[in-house]
């Protein structure tokens, strides 16, 4: 079976990201992991801090975003498989916005959400393919999907 | 010039698509409006009043949103312009999903939201082909686009 | 609000697509419907009839099934909506194999079938989006598609 | 030559898979195979083991049926050729419905029956491009396409 | 039902475009025929003598076969079906060029041929979803598929 | 035969868009044109006189570019023809990028420019199916491939 | 720069892939080139050696032929570049099929023929991208589009 | 992180491609670059030099652009940046062409040139996802966008 590739979008100010992977080295799964800048001023400040300063915010964030989709869009077009993470603070519409360009490319998502949240994101669980709650759920999906075993326990919590 | 569809998606609270669809009639434009099911209850209900009652409030809201995705889907598929509006209360993921939705179709978008929300919104703006913050720029963006005229005053405020 | 154009694939020995069509007629529904010959003989001998006889069954199946493809690929690719319908009779390969069709199309499909077959039929009702029992619930889906409204009882059962 | 991928789509309680392998090991062949998760039970109950219980079978069958369509529309997705088994037992309306999906995707779709099953699946044999009776003409089939020889003897029986 | 748009390519030095075509109208197809331009000599002249004279009988050639394939590939984009007629004379390579055109544009195919070219023509052969005989044969099968009858008689022969 | 739509892409100081109109008229052709905006001044001001001033020049140009883009892609995306006009002044990179995005797109490309221009433009040629030197060989190109005639007379120059 | 893949369709009786091969060895060109099964009794008798004989000339026909496009259609969707050779015996169909289907899959083509069947195949040369009389000349631009160098001598003759 | 490729699209007479490819260098990035010929004569003299002279000068320039296409839409295809640069001097008719092409496919452009040109490339810009000043900040945008890393100084200038 060969690599699967894994986008991890939204929230960058909890440990997910680390924990899915965590988990997934913990099971040696065939995955490499491919992510947005999770650092957040970098995130903010890349399009003026490489193309020039910018008077009007509305403009500095415009070039900023289109740099960091670059990014983005790229590394969604070349994943096999997407997962999206929501938490209870902020926006998030990037989230969102990944996950509806995701799901028109026909790119399997797979949500993460406190049930809390289960209102507020139906249009998007309606489009995902698993809605998980812990991190460890999405590294058991990617076992499950990439190596056909339950691996429950090995996964840890 | 042949007719132009033209989809508006977001929020369901306050009067834009009508303020959009006067100010497109006042000028007179090539234009026929299509949107999601903007009564809240009907949009929330749809699923199990059709299909058949959930016990779990998760499975009650996957059948509704996947109803409406239906229809959504397939008016964003039919547009050749999506104008997602964000207002300032609710998250409104489904409109950053549409967006996100159209932008991989390939379907010019225009937002339509508060400078409040620019930095929240630096994402999906950057996506779009023209942020607005009125119902009426709206208009006139699509007198221009459709007709090729400035008419600026004719479509009020 | 234009014209949708719906599919209806699938069983040939029951009277589903006139009570779907009779419904959505009560209902005034901006519908049409297209649908695969549903005469069983015509179906099956249509190649023959047409390009010649084949003494060996396979062939005679071969070119008829082709010729139906002609029509039924048609007609999916042109739908706005496909209803897949499955019976407790018949092992309705082609019915599956026309949802696996729509659904790689992104064609938005609904599943009508009694709940007795949910196991079996658990991956395309999977690629769903919405599973229904009875072609008045599949009236009901459309009306609410098609116009945003819940008109239950004038679908009549 | 490159390395060509073969999904095993369909039945899973005979040994035809393995019987494919053997031959094409056999042969030597540079083909690397992939398939569902074949192991029934797991194939049942990813869903509910993973991301929490369902009381209702519907949902727990629609958890489990769309975690394992991450993984089967993935490994579509990247074949170059799908075989698709039908079994005499079982209604299989998955390995049809895969059958569909591979079509509309342009992947060339060999299927693997009896011929007692030929009138039945008239519709799916007309999508593909060659229809086998045993596992050593599916391994010979592949002998001839990635090589471009006709090793019949070597295939074993 | 709708209208249907069939793509008559191929062979223009016999009447079976009229063939067909008078044999849809005898039994009033919902069918629109397109061809390309089979007036020999304006096809062979329309490049030079629009676009301006050629010393190089290839460039001749080259401009005025660009200029068909404007009006060709439209045409074909636009067709339901496509038909494709091979004489006994003549390469027309073209033809077959259109039959693999059409095909990978996933457009069903019919082939229209005497038998005495069958090995010659396999290939284009196994991608059609018919090969007819003759034209009445043709109108026989787009009856079939267009309005889903067997009205063998009415087709005249 | 059905209605052709054609975009005119490309320089808006001469008079070559009246010249195909007029000439199209006078030989009743199937065809409907449509075009950028061509009013100079209000193409370049249509972003900040809709949305609101921008000091910086860049940002001027941005928003007005993008606004135009909207009425653009689509239009191109709709036409069945795109015609490119470059004249010898200014350096109409957007001609040249929309000749790139139609080629791209699939669409049938006709350039109309001077031969002093060839050496210039020898890669948009090459991408083009004809290169015309005058309006009125555009007149006649269109002629042809939607009627099948040669009319050189007919088009007037 | 990666490696380039080169499909070669058309004429089987010549050696005219091996002087391309040979060219492209003394240039040391990172170029892998495949090519249909060109055993020809093989590549006849596919369908019937494997999947069991037939009695119809055209069944068998029809088999070989549909198992010999799983290898063509796998090989040319993966290719950067498809040259089609037309020598002057045989109707070579299949050819102009496979620069069809290339064409339409926005493969770049190279026709490879000699200068008396340049009339005949003004649609297909119209569709390429190149036109070469020798193999040697399809090594030289293999040379120039992979290494953008003109080694016309090392080719050799 | 896997490698990206990036094709440098333009100005053929400055030394642009070998500054930024220093400074990614330098930056250890984990980016290849792909380029069409440079070589201002063996591009001009391509397709007459190996496939034969021609007498106009047209078609000296029609075959050599051919030829040159083969490489360049190969290349943008396979690219998953691609930088457009624009000079003061030529009218780089093929650059935009180049980016109008990418951005059809839907591959990220980053667009290079002076400030003086921003009112000329307007339309440009507008479908890119960047505009840098120097070949640096282009190698700071892929430092970036591969790596997540701001390094500004490290880039040189």
């Amino acid at each position: 079976m060969s690599e699967w590739t894994v986008y991890l979008s939204g929230e960058v100010h909890t440990d997910w990201r680390a924990r899915i992977e965590t988990a997934a080295r913990r099971l040696d799964l065939p995955v490499s992991f491919s992510s947005p800048v999770t650092d957040h001023s970098a995130s903010d400040d890349c399009g003026v801090a490489i193309l020039g300063d910018e008077s009007s915010p509305f403009w500095k964030d415009h070039k900023g975003a289109k740099v960091n989709a670059i990014r983005t869009r790229s590394l969604i077009d070349r994943a096999d498989v997407v997962v999206v993470r929501f938490g209870d603070k902020y926006r998030q519409w990037n989230a969102a916005f990944d996950a509806g360009y995701a799901a028109a490319r026909a790119k399997p998502v797979i949500t993460l959400h406190d049930p809390a949240l289960t209102h507020a994101l139906k249009e998007v669980d309606a489009a995902a393919m698993a809605v998980a709650e812990t991190p460890e759920q999405v590294a058991q999906l990617l076992a499950y999907v990439t190596r056909g075993e339950l691996e429950l326990s090995a996964a840890g919590a």
